[in-house]
């Protein structure tokens, strides 16, 4: 019997909220902030995120300590930023996870030690990858609450339990797919990012749509050669024969096009000639393209891909590089 | 010396134009109407397509007579619609194209046989495919026009030529690149209208942002598909080892993608319930993924290649299928 746990309450933990729930499934919901918790249980809907979207309250349970949620639940969604995660996780038992499937919606390196969720978990809590599953898009939170088709993909190594876990996400707007490449897609999902946060700056830096296309064809060719680097030398098989499925370039599209999607605003506004800092007051959030880049860049230096763009996207947001001049620079290496 | 000879006055054949005046090439034009041409000399722009784009006189000789034009010329670049081509060239005589080089700005399957540009040359002028060469995108001519920094391939196998060739397409605001996949940019380009067209239906059916990046994804998939395939039968080697590049996905993405493609418009109008004839009588022309759509189908039947969508895009094309019926069945097919 799956009891899911939700951890986290921002616009992506309120749609797959909304899905287990679509999906019949009752679902242990930990909302930290108190306020939101009791809005909730008053109004039956998140106030911040995602507010057209009610649940009915027989199908939540609502938690205030994450060790309880964790407790009372087999399967546990972890859907909070990647950069908070750990002040969330660290204080709780070494124990806690055990025998429990941990599935992970964050899309992003911990920044503090520059691993995959599932590094830390297994170091800090001996999860093994067994247990360990990931829920990737491409799927912007808001067409969920619209009810607008969308695909996810569930990855795992354990493959009936993938798509044991597949199922729970199924509703009429919702197909799933499953997929064994568990390193890869949260590899992609880190990258797509930072890729977005480059579409907006190329958009900021007024190129137009033929150069958008060639710069977002380049960087899904660029998150092909870091899965392919990556894989061989972990000595793994490539997912997929040309990495052009959903979960892959489907989340990079939507993510570099999609109105939608903070890290191109992101990127827009430095194009703009905003300063990154400047551009974080704004928008009053760290857009994840911000962190990735960091955690990639040094990531990559053990791996050794040839990821010019992003390299270039590193300087810009990270070392103060004028745009206008890496984009020269990118420029010359597109194909 | 290189003298160019454009064939065709269309938008694209205006941009064409200016990008090889704008290289300090003079050349000759054929502008088949009377009117448009003494606009031209007049007004020294065209008066239809790119009306912004203004040529310095001395750089144009004007052509009334096509086979003048090419009998001018050393290379000539064909820039007329795919359905129309034929009736332009039919009548000339057969040594025509003798030691000329022709390079294809077409992206489409002549309607009339059902083959490439280079089949049809090489059958009723014997050009060989030496002669060849294609010149491709993701370029919309509009944005040539407003002089956006864009991206060209040009295509050929003998290769010191396409490279002379290519730096007759270099401004500062085209960046050229060479390939020798002649055969395998055309079919690109031909398949990106049909994928077009596809995801102006969806958007039209209401499908959302999400599902629009999975079915371009799944389209690209497709296109790398009857790619190989093609290559497998022809026992060619792969171009490229993922097909992610400007000229295969990056094509695709900007005519899926922008407000310009008239695929896009063209597959919107049938989502939104138009019958296939009010939509073209609506535009006022024939998008090129329609006859391209009825070509594919034909043309796969030899080469059998796995593509599910530009299927069930035929059937609605051409087969008067329910857009929503045959997009449930596209549905099934995405990963």
């Amino acid at each position: 019997m799956i009891q899911y746990g939700v951890i986290g309450s921002g616009s992506w933990a309120t749609a797959i909220t909304k899905i287990l729930t679509d999906n019949k499934q009752k679902v242990n919901w930990w909302v930290r902030n108190e306020e939101s918790r009791q809005y909730l249980t008053v109004h039956n809907h998140n106030a911040k995120y995602l507010s057209s979207v009610y649940f009915h309250p027989s199908w939540l349970t609502l938690y205030h300590q994450v060790a309880d949620c964790i407790a009372d639940s087999t399967h546990i969604v972890l859907a909070v930023p990647a950069a908070h995660i750990q002040s969330v996780l660290q204080d709780l038992p070494v124990t806690i996870f055990q025998n429990k499937k941990i599935i992970t919606a964050i899309k992003g390196i911990l920044p503090q030690n520059n691993v995959l969720l599932n590094d830390y978990l297994q170091n800090q809590f001996n999860v093994p990858l067994q247990n360990y599953f990931a829920v990737m898009g491409p799927c912007h939170a808001e067409e969920v609450a619209s009810e607008k088709l969308s695909y996810l993909t569930l990855a795992g190594i354990d493959e009936p339990e993938t798509k044991a876990i597949a199922n729970s996400f199924k509703t009429n707007y919702i197909t799933t797919k499953t997929s064994a490449d568990i390193i890869g897609v949260q590899y992609a999902a880190v990258l797509k990012n930072i890729y977005a946060v480059g579409a907006g700056i190329a958009h900021g830096l007024d190129y137009g749509d033929n150069f958008l296309s060639v710069l977002i064809a380049n960087s899904a060719r660029e998150m092909a050669n870091f899965l392919r680097a990556y894989n061989s030398i972990h000595k793994v098989q490539d997912a997929d024969n040309n990495y052009a499925a959903s979960v892959y370039l489907g989340d990079l599209l939507v993510t570099c096009y999609s109105l939608y999607s903070r890290n191109r605003t992101f990127g827009n506004m430095i194009g703009k000639g905003y300063s990154i800092r400047a551009a974080q007051i704004e928008m009053n959030m760290v857009a994840e393209g911000y962190n990735a880049s960091k955690c990639m860049n040094e990531l990559n230096k053990n791996i050794g891909a040839n990821i010019p763009i992003a390299h270039a996207l590193y300087k810009i947001i990270w070392e103060n590089a004028q745009p206008r001049t890496m984009f020269k620079e990118i420029e010359k290496v597109l194909v």
